[in-house]
């Protein structure tokens, strides 16, 4: 069976959500009856990339934020990605529950094509010491924990100074990215084909007020500065106390993440289109 | 049949709505059986307050832009209104059509309340004539016209320079109007019994970019610049052509819009969330 | 000496400002000559009420930050505040240090006037315990603690309900408050004599992001929930952490912030042109 | 002479700036001594991309706007641009008028770099015909004439339908265009070297009210509708009455328009941050 494209599949499971196990499960034994090697893994034991080493497809049970996690993990591989979905809709899974079989179908038949999203590759320079990298494939945020104190963060671009935004902080963020956190802090939408960086303030105060696009190719360093406390978050992930003066080199990763997609390449504009939309009013603005 | 409270009663109808003049005509014939006088009247043919002088109360036929125009020659003649809803639910309108009979009862037993919204008096200064009073319920905008060109705006409050919006206008709202085009514009969201005016720019370019809420005893004084063309707007209706220099003084009318309203106070916050509200997404910002 | 309209008098001085010692003891030596009654306190050794009380007048040697938390020991007790400014130009200080003697001289000559601000009064209730009062100049925010989750914010108004804020968190600010962190976040601005309550959301995420301004007789009623870290912060101090739950209720105090002015009425306008003005621009959308 | 990179050189002039002419005559006057070919000609005169035909450069006397229009003949028939500055700093012209012999200098000896900026294409589609192509360097705006009536401005992307902007327009501006109306209007910033079309509606009511950023290589159908009037417009210049049901096609053009550039590559961060930069605030959020 070594003729088959996607021989090694790791099927990982949100470690929460309550049918995530059981169907896991039913792929599993789908797979191993068709020749396939099944890697059955739990979200919250995935820590290491070289445990996804040697798969041909990484299928998640769960929603975006599980797919957010394994990707981390899985990009640096090479391993594409594929989300049954098992959250609400969302923008990174693909299939529904309901219909894993007709859509492994598809797969094993070559109807798929792949999105490759960029992902942001961080270093933290602290005391000298220059930890990373890390991995982010929404945003990489320097802000501030808790409400006391605005944080300075001092930006230069390949090498040059540009602005220092002073409030609640700064999302440097994906495309993929522009529909989470960077939007609600009033950043642009990018479809998840582009390969740019954007920089969106959080509550600036009477500093920049305006995100800004870059081209995939810069390499920027924040700097931090803040009287108060300032936290280093990565996906969501973890908050990371920062010291004054600690430094953020933030570039595009050297690999994208890979997700096999069987909707149509204009998937992303309807759900965007769906989940932005308000109720249509009549105008009260307009006269009789 | 003086002892009635309402006894001289206003049939106001929206001249397209299909159903607006066979509707009128059953309430004016009910009113009529009770003992009241109906006058019908077309909102094309309603162009002088002396025309509602007399009446006791309005009821209107159209939906919110209707209401917009009548209260333009009731609310100086005292001429509370109560709008049967032939539109889109909308802010002001505060009777479904099927309902009519029976809210109209409720109407004479007195379980009511009487909402007063403040409205704008603008004077137009052109040439060294001062033309006006104009009344607004929604807004007052002097805008540009086309896209050639901006506009600036320059502001005085109360006799003192505040500053100038450089753009493509400025919208001088009442509460009513802040969840019309100022809202459109960023501006804020006053619920109707407020009596604020609030500043919001359009699309300010290196101007101040953020709306203003002023106290409803405020004068204010807005003169225009531009290379291109500017128009003044009052509640949506006409774009009167402004000339380079001209003047337009703004503040608190002397009366109130009063609307008769039989739901209870809080309708107000239950159509915002309902017109306002968008999908609530899965959280994608989150991790497993 | 009895006879002196402001007899006792406080001098709060900030405690890490290097000139704030030696110039409140060259007033209060000044205050004693002239038969007053000086209390010299450092900003740091109140933190009760009854410290103040007795006071006819609280002097300040700071900036706008100490100001804002002397307000909230004095206002209760009726203090008037007056503020010598050893920080950047800030919108509650009133003096510029070398001048203090000629404007002392124009108040003990009743040349000034009285500025009545709106103050929050907030109760905390967690676990059962109703915790407070607790007033702020500025603002009261519950907003996450750390980048991790977004909080959810219920918000009943007088009863209510009203909407669910999902993001970063929520403001609620005083007209005071519109020029601090509620600006910072995209609210309107209001001048200082504005009897309104403000609520601004933090980068909210698919729910109501636009600001809401209330009458000051408005009783609010906030609910947190979150699966992350909530915290609530007054005025900008403490980060004090809340409870899946946890209520805070909000309504204006029933006291103002009294703050004796000097400059004339429209000084507000004025420092808040030129505190958000920005480099006028050529019209690069300007055609030949 | 026909050894000489830069041979033949249009010198387009602003007509009504003062100092145009004289400088340009003294341009002009230099290039024919070292042996050269100057055209001389006033922007308004300019008309048709035949006039610029085998120009090696186009040399404007003016300010961004006349650049915009030049570089409308200039970009299709491969002309490259510098701009002598004689209006406020911009984002396009390169020198100051002092110092333009030393600057051609450095350009006969080959110390400048080519700068590439996107530009628009497009059709207008009225009543069955098919107008253009016509090409715009910042934007292209379907907005309404007056303060009347919305518009509603359909979008497809590739094909696809995305979504129906309402409001006052919806501009379609390249990176170039992201620093002027587009910024107005709350968009993103691009700097100049990004192959990026952007999507910004102008004063949104109650329809998607974010910018999107979109590859070059997308192809834009917009149609509009409106009970009002709505106007076509390029660059800033004309307002094209639309008809209702009118579409404009709008893609990235085949060509670029090309800028000498003599400062370096990171001129646009700083030019920026100039122009955005607003007085940095003492932090009166703070506590003392």
């Amino acid at each position: 069976m070594s003729d088959l494209h996607f021989q090694r599949i790791g099927l990982v499971l949100h470690p929460q959500r309550p049918h995530a196990r059981g169907l896991a499960e039913a792929v599993a034994q789908y797979l191993q009856q068709t020749g396939r090697e099944p890697v059955l893994l739990s979200a919250d034991m995935l820590d290491r990339a070289d445990q996804v080493a040697g798969w041909d497809l990484a299928l998640t049970f769960g929603g975006d934020g599980l797919m957010l996690r394994v990707a981390r993990y899985a990009a640096p591989m090479g391993v594409p990605l594929l989300g049954i979905n098992l959250g609400r809709v969302g923008f990174l899974t693909e299939i529904q529950p309901e219909e894993w079989l007709e859509q492994l179908h598809r797969v094993w038949e070559g109807r798929y094509w792949v999105e490759r999203r960029l992902m942001l590759e961080a270093h933290w320079i602290r005391e000298g010491e220059r930890l990373g990298p890390f991995h982010a494939l929404n945003d990489i945020v320097v802000g501030r924990m808790g409400m006391g104190r605005v944080v300075r963060v001092r930006v230069e671009i390949d090498g040059h100074y540009f602005t220092t935004y002073i409030g609640d902080g700064l999302i440097v963020a994906t495309p993929t990215g522009s529909t989470a956190y960077a939007l609600a802090a009033g950043g642009p939408i990018l479809p998840p084909e582009l390969k740019n960086i954007v920089l969106v303030p959080i509550a600036p105060h009477l500093s920049l007020d305006r995100a800004v696009v870059l081209d995939e190719g810069v390499r920027l360093a924040l700097t931090v500065h803040t009287e108060g406390k300032a936290v280093l978050t990565i996906d969501g992930a973890g908050d990371n106390p920062m010291g004054e003066g600690d430094q953020v080199e933030i570039a595009a990763a050297p690999f994208s993440a890979c997700f096999l997609r069987l909707r149509d390449r204009s998937y992303f504009y309807r759900l965007l289109a769906t989940r932005l939309r308000r109720m249509v009013a009549d105008e009260n603005d307009a006269t009789v």
